[in-house]
């Protein structure tokens, strides 16, 4: 509790925020947040077409105007809406294949949330390339430090991606907006009372995790828009009784997550690339399968069974999926997805088929994976995402591998040639059959810094 | 938990909600929905030029069509748009007066958010009369349902006209598309998942109730529009590991509530009307003073002090607004609306002033008010709104008053000719000069059943 003089955690945060200049950001920043933006590119062409989106571009086009200044990511050409629209429908697209990056202390997605809607209003307001990169840096540190505040324990019961990420879109939003301290903070309560997101779609393989990514961004500019129209937010959202903290979160917060190291720390450069096409929780365990089958010239038909010894983040999230009846189901399946990358040496987004759901050696194999929680990794997560295996082969022997850091990792990120790498199937996989054109929009997103403004990056 | 086959509590009230035909509505229920109807109006009336209101009407106009088959209220005339934005605006000019109904036991204001988004939807396809009523009386069945089960330990930090209110937002409009009960369940389960909506707001007066309102006519539009396109949701957003109950209820929940006496006993004959124009918190204990002044000839500058024995949610609401710096807080603050009750002999809308915040004879009243948890009152609540003043006089006499239910509870409803009234002061506190005008608003809202459309109803 503060008195009205003192300054809240809130407020230090907003502060740095709403100060944020572009020449200010440190040069490995900006050129992080360029490879985040080109990967989510990718990710929202490649999912595009699913029903989900496809039912909330059938939304978009009832309920918004049938033209505007942003564009709307779809199948069909030329497409354009308020920022509103634009931002739900690519946020929903960009987080249907599991590819967007993941924020690993805060357990969120920030690239899902963050560049649809700052790149929505960017294209409203006709701002440059700059200003929208220093409003997605601002978005991501807000969201991030959010997500981090509100913890383990928030995340065993909401999608921390959707409830962090309204926030962080309400400071990228009021940043483009140009709201003083006073406006975001008011965009900020907003976005913050509105923040929601369970995980129970989970069990029965439904659609609200794009529910989730395409309304923190419709959510997080109603926020900022209607604070810079005089509609006043809670002053401080995040602590306090009846905050988000006091609400939402039933163990323990991270307070200190919201205001240390303004500045010194970026979130942008504490992401990670999702390599491998599956929940992010799997990765590792998938890392550390390949290294030892290649290590020790272990084959897929040479597997009796596995151990996965896992934080328990990994056991509750996969858990909850079963066996996985559809594709996208099947991703959150930990003895699926080892399955499909020892049998593919990889685990891609063309990996993963309906053939493949009804493939008896990956259903046997998939049976053999037991997951088991490990103190050890446990404690170190989510500041550290370890993978484990403990492989028993049907020879009798057993090998056992661990990473300490996932492919895509901040300490073993993607090189720009593995992006674009991945940039070029994430598009073929969403229908762009020229090649060439997934090659300017690389060329754009590599210059975006000159850019005038940012329109035409969807096709 | 449940098998696949079994049918969940979840499973039960929506088949009953799509089953419901206005034929088989008793008499009763329809003629209490039309005068929480013609309420609601002119709530929506009375609150239609307030800061929050002229902050979401600009968010409608950037963002969404520029006309529709919705009307939206608005000073100025006219205005049309799409459903989910006139309900968005309509939502939140009909709860800023705190002239809406509340339904007990759920702790909840449905009419605030089932008629703006129902009214909304049936102008935009054309629904009669009655199916308008049909679906109101479903809407608010589900959602004062959904409020219940969630229960009073989660109304400490979530404002459950908001949590609830999505949810029955949501059945509403999937009676008004005719969804079948698989839609409808799909529907509710990604209304569930965007619940939101904290107390936080109170602390500092801000904007928030009004945004709980509108934004849970929006989600639950989008949620049921998406849910005929194709949006899956979760097939249980009520019950089991990381639904709303499990995420959202720091206590004890009370299933039995989602599903029991289905058709026999009906929400919106449960629901009160508010007289006062103060947090409903207030009402029985400014009832249980003017019976008492009355009664015993006490003045308002005969009273020392006042003892309020009350109930614990009314102690957390009203002790978080402070002694009231806006006229919107004061009607938050007990002693404030007993000062006001006192000393003008009633607390209706327009006794509320700037003035008034001024006037330090009530200020002073006000600090001789003091609560204190009764825990006979407390453990009848929410089922009953008890109230009791102990009031010490200057002249050393005391005196208690209690009373049972508050003026406007169902047991102590309002007379057809008293709703009349307070619509006619509603609408004169919302700028309506030409009361023959509100006189032909009441003739159609009496006649709802027999309208062949529901257009026309602002001005």
């Amino acid at each position: 509790m503060t008195t009205a003089d003192e300054q809240t955690r809130t407020d230090r945060l907003i502060k740095w925020a709403v100060a944020l200049k572009y020449s200010e950001i440190p040069d490995h920043v900006i050129q992080r947040t360029k490879d985040f933006f080109l990967d989510t590119l990718g990710c929202a062409i490649a999912g595009r077409d699913h029903p989900a989106v496809s039912a909330m571009v059938r939304f978009a086009a009832q309920m918004g105007p049938s033209s505007g200044k942003s564009e709307l990511i779809d199948s069909s050409q030329n497409l354009t809406t308020s920022p509103a629209f634009a931002s739900l429908i690519n946020a929903a697209a960009s987080h249907v294949v599991e590819q967007d990056d993941l924020h690993n202390r805060s357990i969120m997605h920030p690239a899902t949330v963050i560049f649809p809607a700052a790149l929505a209003v960017a294209q409203d307001l006709g701002a440059s390339g700059q200003e929208f990169i220093a409003a997605c840096v601002v978005g991501y540190e807000v969201g991030c430090r959010v997500g981090e505040y509100l913890g383990k324990s928030h995340y065993e019961k909401f999608h921390s991606t959707a409830t962090g990420g309204v926030i962080g879109v309400a400071a990228a939003v009021s940043h483009l907006l140009k709201l003083d301290a006073s406006q975001t903070l008011s965009a900020v309560g907003t976005a913050g009372t509105q923040a929601a997101g369970l995980w129970k779609f989970l069990i029965d393989a439904t659609h609200s995790k794009q529910v989730h990514t395409a309304k923190a961004c419709f959510d997080g500019i109603f926020a900022a828009y209607s604070a810079r129209d005089g509609l006043l937010g809670p002053r401080d959202i995040l602590e306090g009784p009846r905050a988000m903290g006091a609400a939402l979160v039933p163990g323990e917060t991270n307070p200190e997550a919201i205001d240390r190291n303004l500045g010194l720390d970026y979130a942008v450069v504490r992401s990670s690339f999702k390599w491998h096409a599956s929940c992010r929780h799997t990765h590792p365990s998938v890392d550390a399968l390949l290294h030892l089958m290649k290590k020790h010239g272990v084959g897929f038909d040479d597997i009796d069974s596995i151990r996965v010894p896992t934080y328990q983040a990994a056991i509750d999230v996969l858990g909850l999926s079963g066996e996985g009846d559809t594709v996208h189901q099947s991703k959150f399946s930990m003895g699926f997805v080892l399955a499909i990358a020892a049998k593919k040496g990889q685990a891609m987004i063309t990996d993963f088929t309906e053939e493949d759901l009804k493939d008896t050696s990956l259903r046997a194999f998939q049976k053999s994976v037991k997951m088991e929680l490990d103190e050890r990794i446990n404690a170190q997560f989510p500041e550290k995402w370890q993978g484990t295996v403990i492989v028993t082969c049907k020879s009798g022997n057993s090998f056992t591998e661990s990473v300490e850091f996932a492919k895509g990792d901040p300490e073993c990120s993607l090189t720009r040639s593995e992006i674009e790498a991945k940039t070029h199937a994430l598009a073929r996989y969403g229908g762009i059959t020229d090649a060439s054109k997934v090659d300017s929009l690389i060329k754009r997103a590599w210059n975006l810094e000159y850019e005038t403004d940012v329109r035409g990056f969807f096709f």
